[in-house]
C-alpha cells in the first residue's frame, strides 16, 4: 500500500517524453526513498478530462491520503517536507532551499519557457533572448561559487532547478561551463536515472498495449 | 524591534511604483498582523551590488532573525508558515494554498509577464497571446465557482494571485468578468490599500531627499 501516489498521462507522444513533470515527483521519492505508485489520467481529451484535479489540464498531481496537490512546485514542496533527503530541516537550510526552489520556478523557468516557446514558434529574432541570456549568464556566477544551490549538499532545489535546466535548447543556449558542470552533477544521480527510465518505460508501455 | 524586515530598493522611478515585489510582503505581515521594518538598497548599481543577497540583483528579500530568503514567492510560504491568517493549519487546506501559490507564479505569471513583455517591447503580433488567454481563460473557469481559490477563505495564494492579476494590461485582457470581480475583491482588503500606500509613500519619500 502506498499513500502517495504521482498521477500522470496514460500516453504520450515521443517528443516530451523523458521531460514530463511527474518526473520531479519520481525523482523526489526516489531520493528521499518515499514509497510511491504512479495512476493514470487520458492523455486524450486531457484539456476538459480532469480539470477537478488540475485546473489547467496538465500533469502532474500527487496525492497523499486525504491531501491532494497539483503543480509539480507544490508536490515537491509537499515531498521536501516528508524527507530530511530532500531539504534540511534547520530554519536557514530549509529557508535556502525554498528561495531557489522558487528561484528556478519563478526567475529561470518564467523566462526559459516562453522563450523556448518562441523558438519553436519559428520566431527569427527572439526577442526574449536577451533577457534569457542575463538570466543564465546569473545563474552561471552563482554555480562557479558552489557545488549545490542550498546548505551545501544536495536538496530539492537541485533537482528542480537541473530538471528547468536540462531541457535541450536551455542547456545548450551559449558556453556556461559551470551550470553544465552543475546539470551533468545533480542528473548522473542513480535517482534520476531510475526517474527518468521509469517515465520512458511508463509510456513506452502504453504504446504496446 | 522587529525581527522581521522586508528588503526593497531605496528608489525607483515612477512606473512600477505600486507593483515592486515588496508589495507582497508588506502586504502579507499586515494581514497576519506581524511586526516588520522595511530597509533598502540601492536602486543604483542594482544589477551588481547586493548579489550576495539576492542573485538576480532584485528586490525584496527577506530577514528574520538569521534566516534570508529570496524571491518574494519563497518570503510569502515563510510568512504564511507563521500565521495561520495566511494559510490554514489543516494538512488539506495548507496544501490548497501551496498549489495556488506556485500555480500563481509558474501557471500564470509564467505566461503574463513574458506576455506583457512582448507587448511592451512593440511586438506586433505577440505570439504569447494565445497561451495567455488559454491560461487566464481556465483561471476564469475556476473563479466563476468560487471567491477564493483555497480552503474557502482567503489566503496567500489569493495575495499572489491577484497581485500577479492586478498589472493593468494582464487585468484588462479580454473580457473574464469572475476574475475581474476576484481581484477587486482581494484587492478592496484594507491590508492591501496599506501595503500599496506605503510602497508609493516610501519612494515618494525618496524623491524629496
Amino acid at each position: 500500500m502506498c499513500d502517495l501516489i504521482i498521477w500522470t498521462y496514460d500516453w504520450m507522444p515521443k517528443g516530451p517524453r523523458g521531460f514530463v513533470r511527474d518526473l520531479r515527483l519520481r525523482w523526489a521519492c526516489e531520493e528521499a526513498g518515499l514509497a510511491y505508485a504512479v495512476r493514470t489520467v487520458p492523455f486524450d481529451g486531457r484539456e476538459t478530462n480532469h480539470l477537478a484535479h488540475q485546473p489547467f489540464g496538465q500533469v502532474p498531481f500527487l496525492s497523499d491520503g486525504d491531501v491532494e496537490i497539483f503543480e509539480s512546485g507544490a508536490g515537491l514542496l509537499h515531498l521536501a517536507r516528508k524527507s530530511e533527503k530532500l531539504m534540511p530541516r534547520d530554519p536557514v537550510g530549509e529557508a535556502a532551499t525554498v528561495q531557489w526552489m522558487i528561484a528556478a520556478l519563478n526567475s529561470i523557468e518564467m523566462v526559459s519557457v516562453p522563450w523556448w516557446f518562441l523558438e519553436i514558434s519559428g520566431e527569427k529574432d527572439n526577442r526574449l533572448a536577451g533577457w534569457m541570456g542575463n538570466r543564465l549568464d546569473q545563474l552561471e556566477n552563482v554555480l562557479k561559487e558552489r557545488q549545490w544551490l542550498a546548505a551545501d549538499r544536495f536538496t530539492a532545489a537541485d533537482l528542480l532547478m537541473a530538471d528547468v535546466l536540462r531541457v535541450g535548447k536551455v542547456r545548450a543556449y551559449g558556453n556556461r561551463p559551470a551550470t553544465e558542470r552543475y546539470v551533468s552533477r545533480v542528473t548522473d544521480r542513480p535517482s534520476f536515472k531510475k526517474a527518468h527510465a521509469d517515465q520512458l518505460a511508463h509510456f513506452a508501455a502504453a504504446d504496446r498495449s
